[in-house]
């Protein structure tokens, strides 16, 4: 098998390979991210490199989505070229995933707030009882004499029911083997680590002397597109740090729906998938860990969140009857595990559990998010709406809930818009619109290299209010305006021009990107407006609307209002939460009884599956329009 | 390091070691197995071979053990004998443990009746529930459809939910992974195992098809001389057969004190004794799937009963502190674990329970015996009775229950004895004396090779109705009898001539060993007489009298009354139970109720220690002689 060397710039990643792989699969063996919406298709051409040295051999895909000055100066797409030599490879920003961006995106700095939570919540409120899963009790236990010679195991339960309110213990093999010196040694003075276990709880290890303060514990939330995880000081509920990172997994496909084709459409197909979110979460660990001048070892616990899909990838359960019909899972309620089951690296004996699912399509970020946003606790009506390109939709009190699922597209992540990306590093997060003048603002205020989601709401929004398009989201050409010029025969809108941006060429909204973002509103607003009408209530009689997605720092809700995407009701109702999965993944993590609350919410709500709910497609329709054919839906709209 | 060669006769059996290791050690690679009572100390003698080729180097131990003729034949100890040169030894027939003889002591084919247990219960008993602690069901599930949509492993409880009475229900992770597929290549048609865990029960495997009918579990007794493992059908809950073999753990040290030295003196001491009972219990199973024509995979539970001692160092627990004032162990209960986790070989997700312990003397063979004796079930006072090295005695009923351990020395078993040996095959078991003319019986009816405790009770109660001996246990050197004669400057009784035994030498009882005896009959006696006593109630109070102990198929109980081992009450009240604990292991292995009644009976059992109970030294004193000094207590008695 003939060996080349692919260097990628502007990193100087180098790597050795076999001959045959293609540039994408080389990128991730040198630790060097690409951009991809579509898994390596070869049909978003999101992946565009230049090969600065070294052969090309340019494929149907590549000349598709590449002009002819662009194939002449080496750019091809890294997912369908073959490394057949040495090869330098530049990765031009546009198709740069950027580590550092997404941590900040990760940090929820903003709007994973109140981190007083638990104290902010009223004290008859059992989320309020800060209890973590995993907790280490220091014992000072009395020696054994003639009159009290009980086992040693017992005696440490003993002082343990003496120390809190819990009465029920088990221990594991491991923790009682070698126990007898360690006592002998330590004077009788040690710390017991104890996780709950369903009734009970769970002796994980017994440490000499008093380790009570270093426990910590890591709240994750398992995207599909991002993986985020807190370190948290399990003693004092601290919040210590958070890191955030691509789901590795996107090498195997872009959406969940690929993902599981390609975990199920291969022997063993499922492992690298899974692999690839565990090296993630290691990696994050590894960083936290580093950051925070703690040992690895002294994480014992893990909750994490995600969609029914990445649950199951987690916990290397083989998902493909989750997309075929009638959509079933393996699991909706997880065993708790020790996290090196998943070889994740923590304390050996350390738990990790899962947030439970709802259904196929609502997952256990939408329970975690519930949590957070106390949908379940009081008899108000609340809603949780989570943007994406599965959009998932909650509502309810703590009498009843229903949820749903709505495949909204990857229009609000960037995905399927010419000019689209995530919100990271160089996205433009914030448009204006006035007087014909542009004004923007960027992530990272760096030069501009796509438009994010709520760029994206903005722009439409902006676009329509300037009467630039329609209602119907196409262009007026009647107007006069410099901006709007013809991109590849369709109408477009330029938002940065060429010399502005980082890449060097317009960032333009076209017509059928607008057509996509219409699609992904109304398939949101249809969603919502179907659950409503489903319970019976009108969006009035909602108490609170919460708002979560990766829209990075800032959605403004006035916007989303007006393009339709979020009904028109009082703005002081709408919250925007951020990413409420997490915040409810660290809720549970510090709490017994809100993990317990989790398994509850989960079981208690209703899933509507829309594709065979016949109101749905007629509300899609009446909702593709800015801001909707119903124009009394919207009576505060100014356009 | 020089390598030598050795060969062991008769057998054969050649090794390669290294110079300087004991021939005890050589014989243990080879896998030729050498009585020893000492563990290797060169105090019991018992270990002498014949080295008929190579050099020999006489030790002190081997002089002060062996005749001049004997070591001018080659005779030397095994355990103090070095390797120095290839070397052939013959190990003679007293030396020999005999595996195949052990077996057929294991397998309690007359006392572990009745078979039937479960059925001659009281139908109110809930001892009569046949509940396996593991449980294959097979279930025949209905396919999902968009009406019926819930989860894989929801699916599977609901019909296991139907098809049992019990409602909770976990699950381990490895068992999730890879059910999907499992469930839709197999129509839908599965067979889960099941397995009580505390409250719930856990679903360890899920099988393609239906293999309710493969489900076997294994009733162990840990003894410390023999480990006796008994193959159980988990779904009849009919024997299939039982294997018995020598404690491996015998080239360590022969009781448990001199194990726990070996297993404390050293670094590591633990592991060579952990992984010997392993490869005993291994070895067991490899026999008895084999000869059933079984995988090991259809054994799906273990449950094991042994002293505190034995039970610490099955599951790899430092025993140190057992022996050692105040007595205290690591655990008395013990956890549900997997049988992989002491790389035992069963089903990789097959369970392993060990059954509580009393005290640090008083084990879960005993809890195992008070269970299938039923005392711990009736309102009537029971008491069991285990003769051996340590004799332990719990009496009671199902109000109360006290229990007390004896120190009684290895007489019973052979030890200590110049011509005891254990119940195996050559082993004299009945001896008669009639007008001077002896008559014995030997197991497996082959040459007499020595006389085990069976046949040592029997002697002393003819030779001293025969009034050879006096009550005191002195010879009457008045007695004209031609089988009263000297050995080493001590009067002796010959039981069986040279002539007719497997060595070519005289098997004489001396005084000495008449001595020794003495002091262990006396001291469980002693031991029950305190215990009666403590609780205060009479001999006559105990309803019924059961004797355990490894005294082979037969112990003669008139006689052992007559010489004061047993209180003298009515027969009609004593019965010879054999292996208790095996018959408590299978019941607990085979009933989740019986299983739950051992940890309450150990729970319950108060534990007398009799080395701080003053009355007890006094009883002890008082029972050196025969049949007792107060010969009140043994009306019936008739010399």
């Amino acid at each position: 098998m003939d060996m080349y060397n692919v260097t990628f710039l502007p990193d100087g990643k180098e790597v050795e390979v076999e001959a045959g792989i293609t540039l994408m699969q080389a990128a991730e063996k040198a630790g060097a991210y690409i951009n991809s919406l579509c898994g390596g298709k070869g049909v978003c051409g999101k992946c565009r490199v230049q090969v600065t040295n070294g052969k090309v051999l340019a494929d149907k895909h590549s000349i598709g989505f590449l002009s002819k000055e662009e194939l002449n100066e080496g750019f091809v797409l890294a997912c369908q070229t073959k490394v057949t030599s040495d090869m330098q490879v530049l990765i031009p920003p546009e198709s740069r995933l950027e580590e550092e961006q997404i941590m900040i995106q990760g940090a929820v700095v903003d709007y994973s707030q109140p981190e007083k939570v638990f104290v902010t919540k009223l004290p008859s409120d059992p989320l309020s009882l800060f209890e973590p899963l995993v907790q280490k009790i220091y014992l000072e236990l009395k020696e054994p004499s003639g009159e009290d010679n009980i086992a040693d195991i017992d005696r440490i339960m003993r002082e343990l029911k003496r120390r809190t309110e819990y009465q029920s213990f088990e221990i594991s093999l491991r923790c009682l083997q070698g126990l007898a010196p360690k006592l002998r040694d330590n004077n009788w003075k040690v710390t017991a680590t104890v996780a709950r276990h369903g009734d009970l709880w769970r002796i994980l290890q017994i440490e000499p002397g008093d380790t009570s303060d270093q426990n910590y514990g890591l709240a994750l939330d398992v995207g599909t597109t991002t993986v985020v995880a807190q370190l948290v000081n399990l003693k004092s509920g601290n919040v210590l740090g958070v890191a955030g990172s691509h789901n590795l997994q996107s090498h195997y496909g872009e959406d969940v729906i690929s993902r599981m084709v390609f975990a199920c459409s291969k022997e063993k197909g499922l492992n690298p998938l899974h692999a690839a979110v565990v090296k993630n979460i290691n990696n994050m660990i590894k960083t936290l860990t580093k950051e925070n001048g703690i040992d690895i070892k002294q994480i014992t616990a893990i909750v994490a969140a995600g969609n029914t899909t990445m649950s199951h990838l987690l916990l290397g359960l083989i998902p493909c009857s989750i997309r075929l019909d009638p959509y079933v899972p393996t699991a909706h309620v997880f065993p708790q595990i020790r996290a090196a089951e998943l070889n994740i690296h923590i304390n050996p004996e350390g738990t990790l559990e899962t947030v439970a699912d709802v259904a196929s399509y609502v997952g256990g970020d939408i329970v975690a998010g519930v949590l957070a946003c106390g949908i379940a606790d009081r008899p108000e009506v609340k809603a949780l709406i989570d943007v994406g390109t599965n959009g998932e939709i909650a509502i309810g009190n703590n009498d009843w809930m229903v949820c749903c699922s709505a495949s909204a597209g990857p229009a609000f992540e960037g995905g399927g818009i010419s000019c689209g990306m995530r919100a990271t590093r160089g996205a433009i997060e914030r448009v204006e619109i006035n007087d014909g003048r542009v004004m923007y603002r960027t992530i990272g205020k760096a030069k501009p290299r796509g438009i994010c989601g709520s760029g994206l709401i903005d722009s439409i929004y902006e676009l329509v209010r300037n009467k630039i398009i329609g209602q119907d989201g196409k262009f007026n050409l009647s107007t006069g305006n410099e901006r709007i010029v013809e991109k590849d025969d369709e109408a477009a809108f330029i938002v940065a021009f060429s010399k502005e941006t980082e890449t060097g060429k317009d960032l333009a909204i076209r017509e059928s990107d607008i057509s996509n973002l219409i699609r992904s509103k109304g398939a949101m607003f249809a969603a919502i407006k179907s659950l409503v009408d489903y319970v019976g209530l009108s969006f009035n009689d909602i108490d609170t609307f919460f708002v979560a997605g990766g829209f990075g720092s800032y959605l403004d809700i006035p916007k989303a209002i007006a393009i339709g995407l979020l009904p028109d009701i009082d703005l002081k109702k709408i919250k925007f939460v951020g990413n409420s999965s997490l915040m409810g993944a660290r809720m549970a993590l510090l709490s017994t009884h809100a993990f317990e609350r989790t398994v509850r919410i989960a079981s208690r709500m209703t899933n509507i599956e829309l594709s065979t709910y016949l109101p749905f497609m007629d509300e899609y329709v009446a909702a593709l329009f800015l801001p909707h054919t119903d124009r009394k839906l919207f009576p505060s709209v100014d356009y």
